[in-house]
């Protein structure tokens, strides 16, 4: 009789509508592979493990591969989410000796992942859980754990390194390139000079923001104005380019990433620190701001439009290309960690095609290479005057938000999976 | 040889994804009937009649009908907008005599209706522009005028008397039960309670905030709050109703009107004007507002998402049965003032059925009935504690959000009808 083993998967970070496709991935190459048994997944990430808040999520979801289908384009985390870092694992391998009945959080994980006859964790998630991956690879090396942990990437701020674009970016930026443009037609209705400032997700890189540009149709050029964290912000040069778009437009649209700062560092959303009738502060946002600037310096019609969670939830808009390269990550994941790969992150490669068309491989990488680091965009897809982007990024881009996933709908909204299971 | 008349057709008030079918509808039919020679388009509603900013629709559109599916699906208003009050007809006429030479709006628009050998004209919009087509329709009366206008109702407000609901209501619907379902999924994903509040469009009725309840599914009995303008809004009562939700549930989420007031006539909205840095007063919205108190009373985490203008224009998540009964409207239009009505308004009649299945007939009222008046959601649909919907609201808004419109898709994003020829 051949020997099984168990694959543990768990999600973690911020919700995209890509993720759960590729849960739906490592569950569907799992229950291929002769040599899984079992596949359980963690309840709220790694916080989940360390209570033993483990599911069996055949016994979850049933044997009917159909339901996979739902779980694909269904929207935020079905296994739920944490954010909680652990320690170095050098510091709690170093406490076992000295004081071995203490148990650490490492010791904790690995008891419990034996228990369950573990031999595969997976763990999706952005630049944190990648860290949570290298750390619980490396202390299992420490210890001479058979335990192989891989990283399966998903963020739609696509600040992970090494990938090309992460899953659940192209999902994102199909919501803000649609919402954009028909933004641009709800603005266009009135025949007086008005300005828009739509806030865009994305603290520290500016890929969501940029992917506004894809709006751009030969009926209008909004956002006439990009601005992003990659450059310095200043309200002087924004109210000149501003009005430089007023001269050749009735309706000016702004896109703004929330994460936008001064050359010192502050953001435009702290210096919009407003206080309500009490006295408390209250954070309006970069677009809220801006808004108020527009109304005091040039004094037209302005309006600012947040894009808020929308963007990270709005599943009945995701891009099929992004689903169907997040399932497959998952599905690559478990091969790969069979194959024997651990403290690795998958990730997408793009390839140089003869004729320009859009094309990728899946690969392995040192998951610290992932770990806890950004990647911003670079200034080649940023024009020059800081505020627009460039041809090169639309190319980078555009394949990624082709393509419409088949979604049922039932009483007039789309038919998602529950998650009932999760505290609700 | 049969004599023909030309049609004028113009869009007023707010934009909403179904007006452009009812426009549709009109040129449909126009161009069927033997009856009827050009159909003109005034560009931003009456300011583009008094302007003399006509266009040939046939030659702006084409003659090719598929563009009319395109039309039909696309947001925002094809023709332009306006808000343009025109004064009292009787002043109009009276003024006629004493100063003959000043040429008031009402000569000024029917002499251009002549000119363009004008016999029907066709004003979609809302309570105000049904005031338009009233003061039209008794001035040409009061001057023997052969011209008929008729109104064709549209509103994401679903405020206008007279018609079961308005077109654009459905469409505006769907996009915040959709929107609302996915962001009960987002907010679940982490372990820790949370409160999101969510401001929906609506000054003085609650219909559109209503709505959101048809996003409550198996899964999730979100929005677990509903507040409306129709009944008085108390801070207090409000900090009891999310206590108790908060006992039994991890994450409550509340639909709040951006028109909710206090029982001495104060928007909430108001009641949060806040300072900016230079003590410029900004205002943050009813849900802002909330977010802050829940902040300071309770103390969880608490975010507040404004639905804002993507609730009228994301005409990606139309509702089909709204935009076919928008078309239709259109068409029903034209046949009615050819029959020789004026001074109505075409709407719908809800039939009572025998299987208590949706069914709708077509039928025209005095525009007089329905103009500068509201209508508000009547009690009986209005749950006894003044926070949440009843059955009976559930069953009258249901039927209104069903169906997919065919969209097509280029580049990842929908492909709608240019409207270039306004000014953007």
């Amino acid at each position: 009789m051949s020997e099984t083993y168990n694959i543990l998967v768990a999600q973690s970070g911020g919700p995209t509508s890509a993720i759960n496709a590729s849960l739906a991935g490592v569950i569907r190459a799992g229950r291929a592979c002769k040599e899984i048994g079992t596949i359980y997944g963690a309840i709220n990430g790694i916080e989940g493990v360390l209570e033993r808040d483990l599911v069996d999520l055949t016994e979850l979801l049933g044997e009917d591969d159909s339901v996979l289908d739902v779980l694909k384009i269904s929207p935020a985390m079905y296994l739920g989410s944490c954010r909680y870092k652990l320690e170095e694992p050098e510091k709690a391998v170093n406490q076992l000796i000295p004081e071995y009945e203490r148990i650490d959080d490492y010791t904790c994980i690995f008891n419990i992942l034996t228990d369950y006859d573990i031999r595969y964790f997976f763990y999706i998630g952005g630049n944190d859980s990648m860290d949570t991956v290298m750390k619980l690879g490396k202390f299992g090396r420490l210890i001479d754990s058979p335990i192989r942990f891989i990283g399966i990437p998903k963020t739609i701020d696509n600040d992970l390194p090494v990938t090309d674009h992460t899953p659940g970016y192209g999902s994102a930026a199909r919501f803000v390139a649609t919402s954009m443009m028909e933004m641009a037609y709800d603005t266009s209705i009135y025949s007086i000079k008005s300005v828009l400032i739509v806030e865009i997700m994305g603290r520290d890189a500016g890929w969501l923001t940029a992917a506004s540009a894809l709006a751009r149709t030969s009926f209008s050029e909004a956002p006439h104005l990009i601005y992003l964290p990659e450059v310095d912000f200043s309200d002087s040069q924004f109210l000149v380019d501003l009005r430089g778009k007023l001269k050749d437009h009735e309706h000016v649209i702004v896109a703004v990433s929330e994460g936008v700062h001064y050359a010192d560092g502050t953001y435009v959303s702290m210096h919009s620190a407003q206080k309500d009738q009490f006295g408390h502060t209250m954070l309006s946002g970069a677009g809220g701001y801006l808004a108020s600037l527009v109304h005091r310096k040039i004094g037209c019609k302005v309006r600012s439009v947040e894009l808020n969670v929308l963007q990270r939830c709005a599943a009945h808009v995701s891009s099929l290309t992004d689903l169907n390269e997040a399932e497959e990550l998952g599905k690559r994941a478990v091969y790969g960690a069979i194959e024997g790969r651990s403290e690795q992150l998958i990730y997408l490669k793009r390839l140089e095609t003869e004729d320009g068309s859009y094309q990728v491989e899946y690969d392995f990488a040192d998951v610290a290479e992932a770990a806890n680091k950004e990647k911003k965009m670079p200034l080649s897809m940023i024009a020059p005057g800081g505020n627009d982007i460039t041809e090169e990024f639309l190319k980078y881009v555009r394949p990624l938000i082709q393509g419409e996933p088949t979604i049922e709908y039932q009483n007039g909204i789309p038919v998602y999976l529950s998650i009932k299971h999760l505290k609700v």
